[in-house]
């Protein structure tokens, strides 16, 4: 219904509840409820189209300026904030930089008050807020900070708070439109390695909030030694800082410019090979519908994901059938914002209420 | 409200209301569906306990004779159907023998006669059945076998029916009480190697319906041929077959008498390091809530389970904080009806409509 009115507004119940294939009586129940939160707003009636006598029916819309939706991403050294209507379309985003490595109260703040800006310049309301993706750089913040970051926006601006790290949100925002996700395996490769897993169209946090932790999948007993104390971990290999190594390289830069010569691509085919490995083994227990490689180093050597994909094909060839779209990250690292917006439109209270509204195709 | 009705039956809609911390309007609307669907009845009114002079309030009380979940498990020498109540609790089970390696027919028509006889031997409705779970040993069997399953049960008893295979059903079965259960993954060590995943209390498919599929996890380049045409595959090593040979004994009888023996206590080591380093793995893709090991190996040699552990833990220490229960299964190879009923109650559209009852703790 919401896609129908973001295509056309100013439609009639009757005209909705004929174009979505939904009774009369449901989709008053459906248009009340998003009357009331504000997502939606009567624009005008048919009167003067009317050639009967009748009732004139009220013509409805979305409300372009009524954020629904807010993400914040609060990065090393720039927050950026988008705020998304109620058919999950960004209607506004802007960003702010901050010292690199500010302590959290300064990110927070700068957080906050980019939102109140955006909303203050662009004449967004927030009044009808159903969710807020925060998303952080790094590992979830320890329940101390996390209490700071679903405090400072839950109390400023009334409405539900999730926090994850960034990774994670890119992954849900990897996994497809927010409406009709599908089932992702996401890896990024960058100082470290963290990852995200959708499926039926949401985050699977895991127990301890670690789900998605392949950087530490151990791909050679005899390995180098890792910073969380194992040997062997898929970080100690395909990190950004092993790789530059390997490739002889002081930079992402200088990688990006020598990719094509023989030792950079013969350290690049043991990157792409170790991951391969790690994200064969991990398709084998999931079997995701898509496998997406991002963050700086596929980025700089796009091969990595091509042949990364030649290794997983092999390992998964008994399976029979065709495999998991094995792909290069679509959305860059400024997204983040994005990805907090598809983790909260996908928890939301309203697309509980309606199933079939979810997106989850189960 | 199911589960207080199980409690103790005879309450009024009010009594029912108070307890669940429900509003009465809410509360009529389910109750007038669980009515309609005959899930629970009215057995009697307050008429004679009343003081006033109001109307008298209905009692109602689950339908200790309705059949609400069915649940068939199809083995290779067996058919085993239960039928639970409303409240997913067992209210009639019974088993029939058929030639081992029976084809899909006879089967099939064995499963239908038994459901056929259980309802009326033990007086059990089965006209308002919400969902029926067939589990089948091996792979979900293909396509036109699928088909014959579906059409046998679907038909015959008016309910729309969960085709899948018995381990699968098994690990949701193993993930906890049909309400509030936990995110499991299950292996299941027999003649083959086979798993599944419960995620947010559902059954995780896989794209192409693989979800699970331990057994192909390579854990050595150099290994053993496996039938899936990949060399080292778990199931090359911690399978029954190459168990059974690696500690020279005939069958998992003689294994059971002679596991404290070195020779076999050496490879049944084996066997636990192998299974335990691709279920670390697993665990730091997933972080699931439990690790459940089954099947008739860790039966015959439980110490599996504990060696197992033993390396999950070592690998998942640097993830900090307690990792996963890593137990043995506590339900039998005799328990895949159960699992089939759990898979049905999970996905029933009864449980969609009112999210709050599907046991999804997210």
């Amino acid at each position: 219904m919401l896609s129908i009115l973001r295509e056309r507004g100013g439609l009639s119940r009757a005209q909705i509840a004929a174009r979505c294939g939904l009774s009369r009586t449901t989709l008053s129940e459906i248009t009340g409820d998003l009357l009331a939160r504000g997502a939606i707003v009567v624009v005008t009636t048919d009167a003067r189209e009317r050639a009967g006598s009748g009732r004139p029916a009220e013509l409805l819309a979305l409300d372009p300026r009524s954020g629904q939706f807010l993400g914040v991403d609060l990065g090393h050294s720039r927050a950026r904030v988008a705020v998304a209507d109620a058919a999950h379309e960004v209607i506004a985003s802007e960003a702010v930089a901050y010292p690199p490595d500010s302590p959290w109260p300064r990110r927070l703040a700068a957080g906050v008050e980019l939102v109140e800006r955006l909303s203050r310049e662009q004449g967004i309301t927030l009044a009808a807020l159903q969710g807020i993706g925060v998303g952080v750089a790094g590992p979830c913040p320890a329940d101390g900070s996390r209490a700071d970051v679903l405090a400072a926006f839950a109390e400023r601006f009334s409405a539900p708070v999730i926090v994850d790290n960034n990774t994670r949100f890119a992954a849900l925002a990897e996994s497809g439109d927010t409406i009709g996700a599908s089932d992702v395996l996401y890896v990024r490769l960058a100082d470290g390695i963290g990852g995200g897993l959708v499926v039926g169209g949401r985050l699977v946090p895991g127990a301890r909030g670690a789900a998605g932790e392949l950087g530490h999948v151990k791909i050679d007993p005899e390995g180098g030694l890792c910073r969380c104390g194992k040997r062997g971990c898929l970080e100690t290999v395909a990190s950004v800082p092993p790789a530059l190594a390997a490739a002889g390289v002081r930079d992402l830069e200088e990688l990006a410019a020598r990719r094509d010569e023989p030792r950079v691509r013969a350290a690049m085919d043991r990157v792409a090979g170790a991951l391969g490995r790690v994200l064969a083994d991990a398709a084998l227990v999931l079997d995701p519908e898509q496998i997406v490689i991002g963050g700086p180093l596929p980025h700089a050597v796009p091969a990595i994901v091509e042949r990364a994909g030649e290794v997983i094909a092999a390992e998964l060839v008994p399976a029979g059938g065709p495999g998991p779209l094995i792909r290069a990250a679509r959305l860059g690292d400024d997204d983040g914002a994005r990805g907090a917006i598809a983790a909260c439109c996908r928890q939301s209270p309203l697309l509980d209420d309606y199933p079939s509204l979810s997106g989850n195709p189960s």
